[in-house]
């Protein structure tokens, strides 16, 4: 019974690298977006009808840790569990795969609140029952079926 | 009579280089908004505080030439003028220069119009008269006062 | 007989927004740079591969033109052609629009050098011959086979 | 005796915002590296002079813990102190301020190797022993002098 993995794959662009050669430490961060962008999108609701209906995520915290460099046009698997999820917070986990040898190059956590567009806290089993179950669902993973 | 030059400097960041091992070329564009953020700082109104007050400034098109490419750490400075400004429509003029030698590196323009915060067309002269004509003597220049 | 189009589908990420609610200009040239590496990349060819044989392709002029905003998660697909091929000199044309309704948001042009990874200028029919005819014929497009 | 804080100010720029109205997160990377960036250059040697020489420093580990949003157009400042340093590993600790009013936004760290050009891990004491003993004072801050 573990979390649901849900994939997503992208290229490196050339202005994400830099005159290492190698990735731009901060993309990484943009790539756990959009992560959790696709994650969130395999609901019946997505992030951005989220936000429409007034429900926000920003982050409380982030963490990234750099094993291998990403280079320009690699092809690249973002895969994003729900790692914890209460009525105020979630917590997204991300691994960041290069294609097709899966070499595991970049692991993190972003932490978030739910809150609404004034970024006043909310409680989203209230706000939005079921995303929230979906969400518990995604963490508990298959078995919990 | 040529239009007031508002200049305002700043350092190139590591993340803005790509592997060629200059500045990837998007982020002159990023440059050319500080230069006109800093232009209307000048006025008696911010940019922020423009927005604020509901007013908009939309681009419409943008041109950028490349001359010679700039690098991490180099300290540079853009110099923006008002090229045009109308009633519905505004044009920056920019120049981007490495200092201390004064090398030309990048020139450009950025059209706007100005709009609501729903990005519908307005007339600045009857929204923000003073900061009208403020602009209208930025591109004038010093010999119109 | 007109170019061969090339075409790459993406989605807005987060972080291209800016406070207006809409995508910040500047990443469109990010995404006009997708464009081409995608176009390069139907030729035997890919860009990376172009630049570690040690030809690179620095832009000496981009043009911008905004019609309509694209939005966050909004699908959206470049349309990339050669317009002019020299020697010395390549112009890409661009079209983003959005999907599936094919509302044009952007269009623009990059023009292009080829120099060696010391940036001197080189001519891409000696260096690089089966490349240049390949791009030859993206530009005269399908009527010229 | 504590580390010696190395500080520099800056803007928010309008890129740098998201559509929730506030900085988009990843940006705060950018503006560590700012930091770093402005501490090492405090040394004899600056950050690029250090490339120069063939010495890296790529990431292995970040951390960022956001409490407050900074917005567009505010001034910042930027406090980096050298937290820990070995003769193969440095972290660099930071907090950015909203200023003047000195409200603390955001705070965290990331973590460094030394390598060469070509990325291999290197020894900082043997290769460049005086930065590394200008580090370490850092570190250990005005009371050890």
């Amino acid at each position: 019974m573990s979390p649901i993995i849900h994939s997503h794959s992208f290229r490196v662009r050339y202005g994400e690298t830099d005159q290492m050669g190698v990735v731009y430490h901060a993309n990484y961060l943009n790539w756990f977006e959009m992560g959790r962008t696709e994650l969130i999108r395999s609901a019946a609701l997505s992030y951005r009808q989220l936000e429409e209906k007034g429900v926000l995520l920003p982050l409380t915290d982030a963490v990234v840790s750099y094993k291998k460099p990403a280079r320009y046009d690699d092809l690249l698997e973002v895969r994003t569990i729900v790692e914890e999820i209460t009525p105020v917070r979630l917590t997204f986990a991300y691994e960041i795969y290069r294609m097709p040898d899966e070499e595991l190059l970049v692991t993190g956590k972003t932490m978030h609140v739910f809150t609404s567009t004034s970024l006043r806290p909310i409680r989203l089993n209230r706000v939005e029952p079921e995303l929230y179950q979906w969400l518990e669902l995604q963490q508990q993973g298959e078995g919990a079926r």
